[in-house]
């Protein structure tokens, strides 16, 4: 039997990966032209041998003005790409008129990545509104030559939305209306630079909510979570997007437009080519719209943060809260309690039990609050009778819910403190990791 | 904008489909070495316009003793693959020793599809017990430009699992070992030619469902169901085979086996080529492994069975129940009164409500009996009280459950007369569909 043939990324991005507890939401990106590393999906010219230390050391964090360019960091080298001139901005100009960014100020942020570690230096970003325009740009692109970095939140984790020298910027900013919802069947079909929170927002208001959650709600746009697989809070109830996500439209790198943009719950049409732009990363091609299946809101939501003796009990406790929680359970995490030392040290969060040596935080959500509670309460009772558990607090009200989950979720506190406690994070999973999935 | 690039079926393929009640669950086929029509998708040398009728129409149904030979009732052509020697023969029968079947009495069932309704003219049936053994057949054929046609339990509806001309049929038939279960994820992980029955027995004697359920579960194979993207009956609960299927192996034409039998509920290390082969119909390999995502068994089930009195009616009912059900909501169907006529003449079912206008199933899959029966309740006076509803009838009890559901399931009625009804379901679905997905 032949070894696995799917592409692979380079070491230091699972081990990175791994030590990331927030979502990755960075916007894919695309060298228009050029070719990829076969075999790596590497974003680099070059992958080399990046030392893992370095981009997980403190210095990467210490939130230094200056934060050292890709190429000076890692030993990355540009390929044969024109470099834009002065016909070429006039041309784009044309296509985007009024949104063709160069000034310097401008570009700072959009070329440093979130965890400020790696910085790029592009001279040009460009806005376009619409999937002609980005057609267009490509095309151009492509004509001549000329490198390419989508983005869209530039939220991501692992410095795949910033470009690494000097490849024009195509931000998906202002594509972020939402093109159609469905009430009845809860299809969402909207922009690629939707904002996450904002599409919540709308649909919340409507009786559904988007099957996806990251920290990075407030920033990351559809296009980037879906460019990058990315899974978040939810994935244990909804499934992953390439169950939700019902139809795309992208753009490849020649401006050839694909419209896959079905709102199809099951389309048995010819290959599902959607799904080769989930999760690779802008490598082939950029997302431009999104088609995505909401499911109803629940209206009653439970957390429970409980202690546990020892990793055979966490498991226990899984197998006992799936048998009686059933369908209302949508989140099942545990964390040990070198973790939580750690949470308390760098993110100063108390724990919310008695020290354990492991900590399970369970989340229900469902249709009825009575019912809910109900099936709850036999768990715990269940859980504490037997052993499996030695301490437990249960949350029901919103506030309590947030202060309860907030060692998990590094969104309700202060982002720099949050990085701070990555390095660490690392350390400890960077032995235990020989291959991880994104969060 | 381009319109879509994904090759489609031709139309016939769409409007049998529509016709089709039952699981489509034949296993893939592919022709070794050779390149299929572009933009089709399509197993037949060449498509030209089938006559949409003929396949329809109701002496294909009427169990004739000789069903017509495929290249005698479609203007296909052979394509210029070359004929089994008996030095194929004897090759063959060195890869698969004593499992190579030349007998034409044995050969007769796996060349006619269910339906009967298209034949083929194979001559060689092989039976390999492992993916190696397939890897060399195929490897084999493609030197040798032999075509290949792979046959799980031959009970789709599409005529897509029997040979069109002398293609070597590959069966998946003693290609049925479960590999491993894990109790705790619940990942299954088996050879494509395990029976879909045989496998729930087996995970739910663990505790747990297969995500999927044919009317044909009986005899279909898993690899099949794969193949095909089969939904089935528990797709409004568990999603597409898109979601739940977690890693394949798969043998390309020229037998390079493809690793991509992960288990991780979500990879994303490289690209997910693993959803190229859901749903591709063999067209580009031949499934051999999957591995399985299966959720927990509920523990109690429910059966409504409404009669509504408009269209507008089943939609709000829809609504409804999905908010007031919610996540114990596991399967929602609609059927009009003519529909239910013919179920009533040609399956010899009594309605088993008041006559209506439309007609609708609910099914409701949770984790405590009592909490279910409360919310169905709730939500029947609701309906019943707001007029959306005129007449129901409901079901708790296995044996109820069984009757009230037999409208709408096939496996329930003896074949033949199943079959009978399908030239009237079909007459009906063809003016008003133009696109339709797979059950």
């Amino acid at each position: 039997m032949m070894s696995r043939l799917a592409p692979r990324r380079p070491a230091w991005l699972f081990w990175w990966q791994a030590a990331c507890p927030q979502g990755v939401s960075a916007q894919q990106r695309t060298w228009a032209g050029a070719s990829r590393i076969p075999g790596t999906g590497s974003p680099w010219g070059a992958t080399g041998t990046s030392p893992l230390v370095r981009r997980g050391s403190s210095s990467a964090f210490s939130c230094a003005p200056e934060v050292v360019l890709t190429r000076e960091r890692y030993s990355v080298r540009r390929l044969p790409f024109s470099v834009v001139s002065e016909d070429d901005l006039a041309a784009l100009e044309r296509i985007v008129p009024g949104r063709v960014i160069t000034d310097p100020e401008e570009l700072e942020a959009p070329n440093v990545d979130w965890l400020r570690t790696v910085r790029g230096s592009s001279k040009v970003l460009l806005r376009p509104r619409t999937s002609q325009e980005v057609a267009h740009i490509l095309r151009y692109c492509h004509e001549r030559n000329l490198a390419v970095s989508p983005q869209g939140g530039n939220t991501g984790m692992v410095g795949g939305s910033t470009p690494v020298f000097d490849e024009i910027i195509v931000s998906t900013a202002l594509m972020n209306q939402i093109v159609s919802f469905h009430n009845v069947s809860g299809v969402l079909v909207c922009q690629a630079g939707c904002v996450l929170e904002e599409l919540s927002r709308y649909v919340e208001e409507r009786g559904f909510v988007v099957p996806l959650d990251l920290g990075a709600k407030g920033s990351c746009h559809i296009g980037g979570n879906v460019a990058t697989n990315a899974g978040g809070l939810r994935l244990l109830r909804y499934g992953s997007l390439r169950g939700t996500v019902l139809g795309l439209e992208v753009v490849l790198a020649d401006g050839t437009i694909l419209n896959c943009l079905t709102s199809l719950r099951k389309d048995n049409t010819g290959y599902d080519l959607k799904q080769l732009f989930i999760g690779s990363e802008g490598t082939l091609g950029v997302i431009t719209a999104v088609s995505i299946l909401c499911p109803p809101k629940p209206s009653a939501v439970n957390v429970a943060f409980l202690g546990c003796p020892g990793f055979a009990e966490v498991l226990q406790t899984f197998c006992t809260c799936r048998g009686m929680l059933g369908e209302i359970l949508s989140a099942f995490e545990f964390m040990d309690a070198e973790c939580m030392k750690l949470v308390g040290l760098h993110l100063h969060l108390a724990c919310p039990v008695q020290e354990s040596p492991f900590y399970v935080l369970i989340e229900t959500s469902g249709s009825g609050a009575g019912h809910d509670a109900e099936k709850l309460s036999g768990f715990l009772e269940q859980v504490l009778g037997s052993g499996l558990v030695t301490d437990g607090t249960l949350a029901t009200d919103q506030r309590r819910i947030k202060r309860v989950s907030s060692p998990r979720d590094p969104a309700v506190t202060p982002q720099q403190r949050s990085i701070a406690a990555l390095p660490a994070a690392g350390d400890r999973a960077r032995p235990l990791t020989s291959r991880c999935c994104g969060p």
